[in-house]
């Protein structure tokens, strides 16, 4: 039996309402697999080798693109309660009932929307870089930093070194490292679409517009929660990390220093390190 | 050789400055020794051996008791910089041109003022359960919170439960291990005076009344620097450990679920696993 690692690992598909997931799904056998919930714009190869290798090493490790989004068909929603809705699905067609989640900025928003959907699904959450539904600033972008995510880069990747990294050598040198990670894979995903783009940032902006400066509903959420970000998120501000932390029945937050929207790709044996203490808390 | 305990280690005493310092150390031989600064009316015995026990499998460990307190001569100063001249002075006083600092509360501003005084003295800070000079309510306890430290219990350590622990059943049960422990040594330390008691309130009061809402002063903090807290704080807000990680150049934070003042105590092995990948990093 070959071993597969996160270069190596097969794209595989699964069909369900109508829609054919794309995913990747590698790494010890575990009873709770870990499933990464992408961010904005992000296909499978935007996942970080030295995240889901580190993982893999003793879990399931499962990364897959939700509807529409790269090579998975069907149609990308402008909502994050349907792109939840349409992660329940992929997770049911896998026959799994109970896994982790590990979710990234967008990602985070719909990994919250499954616990509150289905919280017998969601065992513990892991959130980067993300925002409670009506959080601040979210899907209201500065003029000059969602410019960043659409013009144009000598090598495209290149457009996550302001997005995910901050300006200090230190940072942008793990930002070069991890973009190296990113491009390794031969056989890259296909783009994520136009249409996806809109439909997903017309979703985090919906998301964003839902105003209630209580957070009543991260009450409900009761599933264990690691929050984790940098001190300084340019794409949805660190103060939100400190919000979901504040009312979530059962959240730690870490924030690492000097660090943007990818912390977790800047530190990412520490992060390991953090996460798997807590994944793996009684 | 005796390997000492937390519970075996004699007090010693060195002299310095007219004021003769009460100490205990123990733990494997390091390079770099962990002092612990204590919080106000703590003495010696206020140290947790959970934490100090599991720190001094792999570092020396070195509690003491500050100029006035307990049973330290000297008068206890009502200010954190005469506070912190008077720990450098113990510190060099053993002979340390190196050294960690663990600082709980009061004790925390006072490790922020040695490493602002000594930057070569202070390698890294570890900062739990503090603020920033000027920071948000601090010294400023409402009534009902302060006279959680001046009523009468049945046994007088249980004021410990309300001001560090959460009224959850989790937290106080934590909080009775944690009132265990600190009561199991025989040879107990003196009391902490009325005189010193009021030196310290006034000067976490005169501290906290040096306003400057840009805290710029924590940009001069270089050392690598680890805040800790509980997601609800009553004694010194939990927004002011979001303020120190957003001003200190180098610092990581991290907020536990359902803690208060004192979350280390709560959670002891989770935080010394935090702790010793801060501290042990390169």
């Amino acid at each position: 039996m070959t071993i597969h690692t996160h270069q190596t690992a097969p794209t595989q598909f699964v069909s369900i309402n109508g829609i054919r997931f794309a995913y990747r799904r590698f790494g010890a056998k575990s009873s709770v697999p870990l499933v990464f919930f992408q961010h904005f714009m992000g296909n499978l190869d935007d996942h970080d080798s030295a995240l889901t290798d580190a993982f893999a090493a003793d879990r399931e490790v499962i990364l897959f693109n939700n509807a529409g989004v790269a090579s998975s068909t069907g149609t990308t929603p402008n909502t994050i309660e349907q792109a939840a809705r349409d992660a329940e699905a992929f997770i049911d067609a896998l026959g799994l009932s109970t896994v982790d989640l590990l979710a990234h900025s967008m990602g985070g928003l719909i990994a919250q929307q499954v616990a509150l959907d289905r919280p017998e699904l969601a065992r513990r959450l892991v959130l980067i870089g993300t925002a409670p539904r009506g959080g601040e600033g979210l899907g209201e972008l500065p003029p000059d930093i969602e410019a960043l995510f659409f013009k144009k880069y000598e090598h495209q990747e290149e457009m996550w070194l302001p997005i995910l990294f901050t300006p200090s050598e230190a940072s942008q040198a793990a930002g070069h490292a991890y973009l190296a990670r990113i491009t390794a894979r031969k056989d890259q995903d296909v783009e994520v679409s136009m249409e996806t783009v809109q439909a997903q940032a017309a979703a985090i902006a919906a998301y964003g517009a839902e105003k209630d400066k209580t957070y009543a509903h991260l009450k409900e959420l009761r599933q264990p929660t690691l929050v984790v970000n940098g001190n300084n998120d340019i794409i949805i501000p660190t103060i939100n990390s400190y919000l979901l932390q504040q009312h979530i029945p059962n959240a730690q937050l870490i924030l690492y220093p000097d660090a943007n929207h990818g912390a977790h790709h800047q530190y990412p044996e520490l992060f390991v390190q953090h996460a798997k203490l807590f994944l793996d808390a009684e």
